[in-house]
């Protein structure tokens, strides 16, 4: 085994760090090492963080942090930012304020967009392997934004955590597009604020409909993490979740599904077309062909398929 | 050639329908009857509306219409929801507004998700290919929701135009998870009301960092899509923007690119691997075998790959 893949596994940040940079760059031997220290993953409790911009996602995973550490579990934090380039500054701000928890058994990491949306959400996958395997206790993803690709990443998590403020009726109308879904627990932050009533009560409207027989009921929570205050029902809440998941044998569904494996077996098709010396040129005359109306996309993607370079 | 595709060739609006139903449920007829009538699309000129819940998208979309009409153009307009079922809605009383022009020269069609997002996006796609080989001279897809993939689906049209309303600077915020790249035209609609010019600001600002050299330039108009204001204006902003795609070469390269032929072979690697008598089982086996640890996810699907019944 090589001197990276050892450190990782004895929990070295610097080791750590070093191979999700190379995972974020998409670098061949990065899959190599998950495949080495893939086998002492699977101990650690994914908890996600998500929600519209301005609700506290950070002081809120700030405050989650401390609780961890008060009882001496190890933490790690991926913050992800799928936002444009424009708007990149955010993770940062935020990266620099949970780094004042940085240090003795935590150990925070922000990612972003290197171009590919897709590629975003396999590297955080692959992120979390290696935290899980430097032996961390519980990793928080922290998502930035409400598109798809947040979702996806929030829905890794056992337990998803979706924070929003009073008043923010308008980003609930935003955000429908699948964050209630997500949600096991909900967050109304800024609790001393106007409207923390209002805000529960649309939530509570837009969950209704959302329980079925034996499924998770999502809890509520009202917190002001700036002062710290309703943290420890929320971690209650948390528990409660994390006790439902596991006494009903979903803790483990949860941690891998059909989709997760199936997208990996559509990258070795992608890496087959386009490795191939010929490939991206042959590949480019079909496009061209079609644009031209000389053959119909369907066909095209059947003659495509049927010459991969098994 | 059958009679259903000959009806669609001819402009016929019911045959059109049933067949974009049999798209949305993914009947494997649907594609035979796609490559038919490929060689006959490409003629029609796609305009995609876009932003958020309240901005006036289809007030909008109903002007244009009647432009088009005046111009005896004829029109196909489709819809689409990828927003939860909770609020599933939407798009029915937008149709219904918008139905008021329906009948001679125009096709409304909406589209909601069926449990799989992807699909969403192909669907349209193919719904596209029929209302184009209908000759329908103008396609407009609008988009209700902010998602990734009501951008993936906005980003198809040759001219996307993203609306806003007056005093929704958190919106602008919430979406700023690509929607600000997408837009080849912004409108602010409602501009009797307060805010206009602030959301022209903000809009300005968060542009200026997007232009390349050669690149467009992207347009802000102000409209009152319900008093008939600003939009002659709008439509001369499209035709200056079709006609810079159509001097540099742009606008067959915008009607189809590597992703949605990639995206086609994928989707054949799916159905291969699903559609073996033994295939989800021996898919499963593999998940579970990963959730156990006793195999990495790359190597599960290098192996599964490998035995792609070709």
């Amino acid at each position: 085994m090589d001197v990276l893949t050892k450190k990782v596994l004895t929990g070295d940040i610097v080791s750590a760090a070093k191979l999700i940079t190379r995972i974020e760059n998409n670098k061949e031997d990065a899959v190599k090492i998950i495949k080495k220290i893939f086998p002492h993953t699977g101990k650690t409790y994914l908890i996600g963080v998500t929600g519209s911009p301005g609700a506290g996602k950070s002081t809120l995973v700030s405050e989650l942090i401390g609780i961890c550490r008060e009882k001496e579990l190890t933490v790690g934090v991926i913050a992800v930012d799928a936002s444009s380039p424009f708007t990149g500054g955010a993770v940062l701000g935020d990266r620099i304020r949970m780094q004042k928890n940085e240090g003795d058994g935590v150990f925070v990491r922000s990612m972003a967009t290197r171009g590919n949306l897709g590629g975003l959400s396999k590297a955080t996958r692959d992120a979390v392997y290696v935290m899980d395997a430097m032996g961390l206790d519980v990793i928080i993803i922290e998502t930035v934004g409400v598109g798809q690709v947040e979702l996806e990443i929030a829905r890794m998590a056992y337990t998803t955590i979706v924070v929003m403020a009073p008043g923010m009726g308008d980003s609930i109308q935003a955000m429908k597009a699948g964050i209630m879904e997500i949600g096991d627990i909900f967050v109304v932050n800024k609790a001393d604020r106007d409207g923390v009533d209002e805000t529960t009560k649309d939530i509570n409207s837009m969950l209704r409909f959302a329980s079925g027989k034996d499924a998770w009921r999502p809890e509520i929570f009202k917190t002001i993490a700036t002062k710290s205050e309703g943290i420890s029902k929320l971690i209650g809440g948390i528990k409660r979740h994390k006790e439902y998941l596991t006494t009903r044998g979903l803790l483990k569904k949860k941690a891998y599904d059909k989709e997760q494996l199936l997208s990996l077996v559509k990258d070795i098709v992608e890496a087959r077309i386009f490795n191939n010396k010929n490939g991206e040129k042959y590949f480019d005359e079909y496009v061209q062909k079609i644009i031209n109306r000389e053959i119909d996309p369907y066909t095209a993607s059947e003659i495509i398929f049927e010459k991969i370079d098994l």
